[in-house]
């Protein structure tokens, strides 16, 4: 199998944690691949019109998309319920949860997108106000779940992990740390896995 | 249950034709609601911090987030594997085809909010051509996948159908129709489904 990443990509991070801690990460190989909004890149366009990161591409040539996809084929490859549970009511709560961290990680990659690459003169204030208000707030519904900051790893940590490493990458002034202490905690005890901890983005 | 919904909505359109098709819309009650980028609603923010339609909220109180999880979870109370398949080879092709899609609506919305929600001269027309584009290009990649649009109905049929619903109601002059005689077809044929017609957005 093939991975296209990036070491920027919060999403190919889930993908890769995921691989390291279900034991598969040696049958995976990595495609660095470049993308930008408004960049043409008609080769990966073939991979995936979305023009985004992670795909899997099996042996057989198919490709895998979204990054929680390729988690749950992932997770199904080591055995299955590994990750994501497979039956019982707490699946929907932790499928719940995978959605916000990714709609979370949406935003935060919206709103640096608006700062950091939208021509000064186009950037609209409220559009970014929005998005980081999206992310925050959902940072604060986690600050109170001790159930998902302590229980034995999954999807919802290992995506919350990369939410909050996202915003220590791309925002490293928005005082998370102090705002969510239980947040801060958990991210520091994951940072003990060797998984979390050779994935970090480089230095911005 | 309750549905948070709006007619306009392609992500509650396709759960709305979901819960029809599984005989479960008598089950379900819809509450409109209406949210735009950059107006807060903090009422709505405790339901989905992302601020996004929809999000059904269990008899518990549980929310389930997003459109993808709540049809998962509709048709396993509707016996399992009857829009999504529960096994096979032949599934990761079907979740694959639906993130795609599902990317598209992402980013069909995006150039939406970039041409009409925007103020007029904060508007990147750069970034509003990608992401037709990755609409566009995704509608080429069905336009040639006979089985797709010829099998029994499933949850990329109908997906696929919320984006040409969604190309008519916001992108009327985009002659989808002319560039993709397959995918009109497949979309005439699926006008015959009462859940597709009665889910059809309002006039625009």
């Amino acid at each position: 199998m093939k991975l296209t990443f990036s070491p920027a990509s919060p999403f190919a991070r889930k993908v890769r944690i995921a691989a390291i801690e279900l034991g598969l990460i040696d049958k995976i190989e990595f495609v660095p691949t470049t993308l930008a909004p408004t960049q043409a890149n008609e080769e990966y366009s073939h991979i995936n019109p979305l023009k985004k990161l992670p795909a899997l591409i099996l042996d057989n040539g198919d490709v895998v998309i979204d990054s929680y996809v390729i988690v749950e084929y992932l997770d199904e490859l080591a055995g299955g319920g590994k990750l994501i549970p497979g039956s019982g009511a707490n699946r929907w709560k932790v499928k719940s949860d995978h959605s916000l961290l990714q709609g979370m990680l949406d935003s935060m990659l919206l709103c640096r997108y608006e700062r950091m690459v939208r021509p000064q003169g186009l950037q609209w204030q409220a559009w970014s106000d929005d998005h980081w208000n999206r992310a925050w707030t959902g940072m604060a519904r986690f600050e109170h779940q001790a159930d998902v900051l302590s229980r034995p790893l999954d999807i919802v940590q290992i995506a919350l992990t990369c939410v909050l490493g996202y915003a220590d990458f791309r925002f490293a002034d928005s005082g998370w740390r102090k705002s969510y202490p239980k947040l801060n905690a958990f991210h520091e005890r994951m940072l003990s896995r060797p998984s979390v901890k050779l994935s970090l983005p480089p230095p911005a």
